[in-house]
């Protein structure tokens, strides 16, 4: 394949057993919806695959029996993780830190929540206020990320970096034998956990500042792009 | 278009507003994998699509995002609506009737909860005990339908037709501008309510007796060749 990218560092040949895969803004575009050259290109391939998403759990695995990849997910940023379609999920971090914070900004803005019904791991908020002065009176022990689609507040313990390393131990594999690939700041601890992490082209700054890869092309086209970059497809 | 069909009746030139489709069996194959083909031609539909299935609201909404048409969906075979992605389920069943169904059928079989935190309408069961059995013991003010993926415990009042009937009402639409397509029986009402009813090759023998159209191709291919037939895409 023939494609312009812009590769960070330079890897000795790895053969890659799994791939993490952020959904929206990475599989989908702006407006959220499923690229289909994506899909197709992730149903060709022969490694696990782990959607990991700012999106509650039932979301997650909708979309992974949508796709056709396996039913593992990574939910609530690394919040929750659930292991196949039926099975319960594992709440890995503590929703109480992220409640209390929320009457902390209660006191400062007007939030609007999103999912809370759901959520088992974090708060999810409309992104109507000054996230930056958010961040100055937000307690320690949490913090708030902007997925661009939504802002999460977020047990300082948990990340989508944790989940993919509590995954890998779980399924008996080294989180390096895993691709990450993402596009905003959600999934930093992800691309630097994984043996190789690519940015799309759309990816926030700080993403692509970590990335080893950031692919030519945005969204779903972007993440056929690495794939076949990596010659996994 | 060219294709082989069966035109269960005739009907004169009618303008078609918005389309009902189920997911499960209908935009998916028997794995619960969407077909990109169904996909891409819901996309290019200019009329309201309503995405009709047994499964939980935010599975649903999880799938009209991903799939990029509206958000109105009917979840819990019409026990459940939903008019945005971001907006409270509109719950028409009542729970109660087939949690107390559900206690009976506990006397007679080993039954498996699915999903059961997030159904707010009715019961969820895995496919194994005899339903005709169940049928025979069950109270009058439910029943239980097998989508083919699970059994379903719904409120007799419920039906995807009755709650298209709603939806309609509400958008200031004829229940009759609908076209409606689907796969399994929990289809029937929604075919019988709409102005003209699709079963995809693969369907039960009871939708394919009360749909006006059976098309020559099963799942996301059918509804394609459906969409064709009408003139929609």
């Amino acid at each position: 394949m023939k494609c312009q990218y812009e590769l960070k560092t330079t890897h000795t040949f790895v053969v890659f057993k799994a791939l993490a895969v952020d959904i929206d803004g990475t599989l989908t575009d702006k407006k959220r919806v499923l690229n289909c050259r994506a899909v197709e290109a992730l149903r060709k391939l022969k490694i696990k695959v782990v959607l990991a998403t700012g999106n509650i759990s039932c979301f997650a695995r909708a979309v992974a029996k949508m796709i056709g990849v396996s039913d593992i997910v990574i939910a609530e940023n690394g919040g929750v993780v659930r292991f196949g379609y039926d099975e319960d999920d594992v709440v890995l971090g503590d929703r109480e830190k992220c409640l209390r914070a929320l009457e902390v900004l209660r006191r400062h803005f007007k939030v609007e929540l999103l999912d809370f019904e759901y959520r088992k791991a974090e708060v999810c908020l409309r992104k109507n206020f000054p996230i930056e002065e958010a961040r100055k009176i937000l307690p320690e022990d949490v913090r708030i990320v902007d997925t661009g689609f939504a802002y999460h507040i977020i047990d300082a313990n948990v990340s989508k970096g944790k989940a993919l390393k509590f995954i890998a131990d779980r399924l008996g594999l080294d989180v390096k034998d895993f691709v990450a690939i993402g596009d905003s700041e959600n999934d930093v601890e992800m691309l630097e956990v994984a043996g190789f992490g690519v940015a799309v082209a759309n990816a926030d700054e700080k993403l692509k500042d970590v990335a080893d890869l950031v692919t030519s092309k945005p969204n779903g086209d972007g993440v056929v792009e690495a794939l076949e970059f990596l010659g996994l497809i």
